[in-house]
């Protein structure tokens, strides 16, 4: 199979067995879809009744216009992996409680003058509030954290009243997702090595999808899987619905991101849970 | 004023006369805007009407359990500059022409083994097909451009045929939109230089929003400002609505994607032109 780039000697290859070439061009194929979803994806039918529905997850409608013509590719909103992976605009506001500790289970980090969730602790309260890796934190208890350094955030947090710590967060932005089928083999097409994707299998799903190379795996199906060995992660993907949605972050920012952290701590502290929706 | 980090002499700052320091702690605060654009923002109404309502644009909603409780920071969807600034999931199709020069005129750019758009020249059929900077794109006439180098990518689009260029694109991956609102002043609270964001003022709508520093304005209010120079933003800021929305790019990864590509061209050639919604 031919991947981008060479897969070198020795790389590890979780999806190398058995890669099927999926054979449609077009992802998805909407003459192959027929009726997906209950919905005719007749491309006339597509233009005349797509054009003015309200965006929803993960659908994308382009109006006619200058002769240019566009179609929909839809990917169900109703899919649970894609539900959890959902990186929401706006701000949202979660309020948290100390635990027995006094603490709420995060650290943090400071980036490009803004505050970072880099871990969320297992069964915390920063856990339990729907805290993920890499939400930018705002506010906390009603201070703007922006040119906050390191400590004077984790202070924040130490010093706020143990029964209500009211944070405004921001989901994920350096954080996107991508949404991908499983062949008939059961594999989309990446290979990847310590989280980071390394090869794209040409003309597969990840491949048409457009993901990237140089990029971490943060989620599956909006699981985190930060710190997780290769094996554990390849486990996850291998029990994944034909669905998958990935979240990743450049390797670049990601590297910022954990700085100062130690590996053994993401893999064993960092909260790996299947999310609620 | 205090900004992060402090400014060194002779930074441009082109929003430092005058600038007011906002009052409230919380922004939007829900009291002070009281009943805004006709809602009432009462904060027990809205928890109890909003938990329920579907993500719309630049809405958040997170209902209540677990003893953590969300609200909504509303930001109208109607405004336009939130509309043409909208990031969009997943794919879209645009189909071009080529001009009587037999172009299409796209700078292209290859990027992690993804082919990026790095040029759309004003008054083009990619104008014309609304296409920007940043857009990802995915395949170009049924090929998949992944793991594609720049001279084939580039290569595909002038052998397309004339009429119809068939493109899979993802609206700009590496983009994120921010919305802020102006003070009394007219002021939202940033410093800027040669399009990129230096300093944040403190507790201003930029440092509330999350606005970070080390990152590029690409878009305000979806209008392309990548290569003009520091006093046309400006303008294009002053006469923004009160209500603004900026598309930043992270500096690293903006750095890669005008690679090889001259000021004097990103300024003169660059579509720079208010997109239609």
């Amino acid at each position: 199979c031919q991947t981008y780039p060479p897969i070198a000697e020795g790389t590890y290859q979780p999806q190398a067995a058995g890669l099927g070439m999926p054979s449609s061009a077009l992802y998805p194929n909407l003459e192959e879809l027929g009726e997906y979803m209950g919905l005719s994806l007749d491309s006339d039918e597509v233009q005349r009744n797509m054009a003015l529905v309200p965006m929803a997850d993960n659908q994308v409608a382009v109006s006619s216009g200058m002769g240019i013509s566009g179609m929909v590719c839809p990917v169900t909103g109703s899919d649970v992996g894609i539900k959890r992976a959902e990186i929401r605009p706006g701000l949202r506001e979660i309020i948290l409680c100390k635990d027995q500790d006094r603490k709420v289970g995060l650290r943090l980090r400071a980036i490009d003058n803004g505050v970072f969730i880099q871990l969320v602790q297992a069964n915390s309260p920063a856990a339990l509030g729907g805290l993920r890796f890499g939400d930018q934190v705002l506010q906390i208890n009603g201070q703007n954290c922006a040119g906050w350094s390191l400590d004077k955030a984790h202070k924040a947090l130490k010093v706020a009243a143990e029964t209500r710590i009211e944070l405004i967060v921001r989901d994920r932005p350096f954080q996107r997702t991508v949404t991908m089928h499983k062949d008939s083999s059961g594999h989309v097409g990446f290979i990847f090595k310590s989280g980071n994707i390394t090869s794209l299998v040409k003309d597969g799903s990840a491949a048409r999808n457009g993901l990237l190379t140089a990029h971490y795996i943060c989620e599956i199906n909006g699981q985190n899987v930060i710190g997780l060995k290769d094996a554990q992660i390849k486990d996850i993907l291998t029990t994944s619905p034909t669905a998958m949605t990935i979240t990743i972050m450049p390797k670049f920012i990601y590297e910022h991101m954990v700085k100062r952290m130690s590996s053994g701590l993401l893999q064993s502290a960092m909260d790996h849970s299947v999310p609620e929706v």
